[in-house]
């Protein structure tokens, strides 16, 4: 039952109701990737003359463009066609992992227009150095952005860890505690670029923006709407999303399924207690089983995965012993949660041929509803690396979608 | 970003409008207590005009009384107070338990007004027969509530197991697979009652009902909107609350917490896997493990109590166990889902004094937030037994609430 006590049809200041639909276009626009402003009277339930007024300001604003006639082939006249812009509006995004920064533009249809990738160990250097580094990463790219048309609305920077307020609370294993994140990496940034305006700087878990990269730009877009996302980093990241909308639980730290337990007097983790998930079927953890240095970092993984595929016993018998691990942990959240689907990223995402069919047997043997047996492909590889920071420059054009005007207005000043 | 393209402002059908606006007006009055009509009208933004006129037909309806003024000590004019009726419309819910039937008639204003429950053993009959003595208990529930003046507008069914399209897809503990439960139900109540109509007929998982009693008629009046809850039965039930809203899953299988994993080559569960938290931490599990029979059932739990309150040696230890394991799996569902707290209902409620120490001092060790530690009374004691049955009768009490017009022409029939 909906208990939202907001009467139907009260009369909204007349603006706002404006701000309101001048989203509600331009959203419909960008979900249906082009769109004739007939089409969009129908899909919104607005007039056509007040679909076409609102359309006149976003092309004004620059949010949409014409690209001539729908065919003839069509059903109706035919109209003009509207697409979203490629210029102008954008997302920043940034993910500072423990071996490497990634940095990305997204421009207002949700292409990743700029991409930059450094590889570099941050465990060893301040925090405030990682977050300069992370600054003239993203510094780079909005040159490269300018030269392309592109205008970021914002930045959004994303840490594998707990992130509330600005601050990263704790992320283990880069060693942070209570860092705070927005402030020093706006502060680099500005220092970076001193002529240009400021930008706003929001923040988040990794694992939160790499899963709504999932839900806008990969698995979402094929109609999954409920799923378990892990990553396998150094640590575990994970996030839930329900319905369409990422769980952040009531003090925004939901999805930590690196530190469900497999051994309650297990190995110490980093976190404090004992047998978390994360130490058992982490990219360290499974380096170490495979005998290859747990510092190898990603060129571990390349390794792994070379070994793996000369059919090295060790190897195997490590990346199995992984998935029947991680495969225990996720039929439990799966029994808990009862997701359309759980996404691997990550190492996970690399070793997939090995390590899924251990995942899946404790998913067919573990889930109590018997559905996991019956439904295929619901085990998946989530998206390539580097992904939370599309996600996370994902976050930015959101806010730009959902309230065009408030952009407008502010590129005005 | 809210998503939804309606538009804000459009001109909805009138019918539909007065509609929406009878079940605010009555929900504001519901959740008030009391109310006035200036007061409603402050409260869900509508005229003073509208709300009069809205009033006058829930009082024509039955569903509003007067009772009186306002005291003068009060700001503004003396208003006439409203409450919802104590008479007409209400919720019959029935819970069918291994070893108990509960019904339970709830008015408007969510009172238990009739209460039965009838301990029986129901795993040693067929489910038709089960179900058909749930029907004669709530036939005699109907009967005390026609007395008082009660009218249900329809009859919820709570089992525990997996429970989907008015079908029972199995409850391992009662030995159910696939029972067309409703159906049974319905029937079996019409044949008690041929001289009535026959009662429309829902039915969910136990747990979820259980919740939602928690969330409106316990801890969620004091403001827990979020919170994870957790029944030792025969079985272990679960449900999760996500912001006052219970959560359902993809395909209606959430919250079975029973099943996570203690030990993955563990002892056999019910459910086919090995090393499910029910075989460690439920209540047959617990009476084996204290020496106490585990047919002994509810009578079994009162004697463990009797026990622990002599500080028996290895009833305390057996408790201290099922406490630690039960802290293990709950801090990764803490971990995952991150909620304002936990409730503990069934045997685990009855042994709170004696389990929570044990449980506490995992969520302080495992949760990765830190958080347990610092906020105090988040692990609490649910409900007592039975209100799985309210929650049940509050679900029908919640459809009246969303929508009178509807139980009102219903009943013009």
């Amino acid at each position: 039952m909906n208990n939202n006590l907001t009467p139907l049809g009260p009369k909204a200041d007349k603006a706002t109701v404006r701000r309101h639909n001048l989203s509600l276009v331009l959203r419909a626009v960008h979900d249906a990737g082009e769109a004739t402003r007939a089409g969009i009277a129908t899909r919104v339930g607005l007039t056509r003359a007040a679909v076409s007024s609102l359309v006149e300001q976003l092309l004004e604003y620059g949010f949409v463009t014409e690209w001539g006639k729908t065919s003839s082939g069509q059903v109706g006249r035919p109209g003009t066609v509207l697409k979203v812009a490629r210029t102008g509006p954008a997302g920043l995004g940034a993910e500072i992992n423990v071996d490497y920064i990634a940095v990305c533009v997204v421009d207002l249809a949700g292409t990743d227009r700029v991409r930059l990738v450094e590889h570099v160990d941050n465990r060893v250097v301040q925090p405030s150095e990682v977050l300069a580094r992370a600054a003239q990463l993203a510094a780079r790219a909005l040159g490269s952005a300018a030269e392309q048309g592109l205008v970021p609305a914002g930045a959004h920077v994303a840490v594998p860890g707990l992130v509330t307020g600005g601050t990263v609370r704790q992320a283990p294993n880069l060693g942070w505690t209570r860092v705070a994140i927005e402030g020093l990496f706006a502060q680099a940034l500005l220092a970076l670029r001193p002529a240009h305006r400021a930008l706003p700087v929001s923040s988040d878990n990794e694992a939160n923006v790499a899963a709504l990269a999932e839900l806008w730009y990969g698995a979402g877009t094929e109609g999954v709407r409920s799923f378990l996302y892990l990553t396998g980093e150094i640590g575990i990241g994970g996030a839930l999303v329900l319905g369409g909308e990422l769980l952040r639980g009531a003090h925004g730290f939901a999805g930590e399924i690196g530190h469900m337990v497999v051994d309650p007097d297990g190995v110490l983790c980093r976190c404090g207690a004992r047998g978390c998930l994360e130490q058992y079927a982490g990219q360290g953890a499974l380096l170490k089983a495979a005998g290859i240095g747990t510092d190898a970092g990603l060129l571990g993984v390349a390794e792994l995965r070379r070994r793996a595929r000369q059919a090295d016993p060790a190897v195997l018998s490590a990346i199995e012993r992984a998935g029947r691990q991680l495969g225990v942990v996720v039929s439990g959240a799966v029994n808990l949660f009862d997701p359309d689907a759980v996404m691997l990223g990550g190492v996970y995402r690399e070793l997939m041929e090995w390590l899924a069919p251990a995942v899946e047997a404790e998913l067919a043997r573990r889930v109590v509803s018997g559905l996991w047996s019956q439904d295929r492909g619901r085990l998946r590889a989530a998206s390539p690396l580097g992904d939370a920071a599309r996600g996370a420059a994902g976050v930015i054009v959101r806010e730009v979608l959902a309230d065009p005007a408030a952009y407008a207005e502010r590129d005005d000043d």
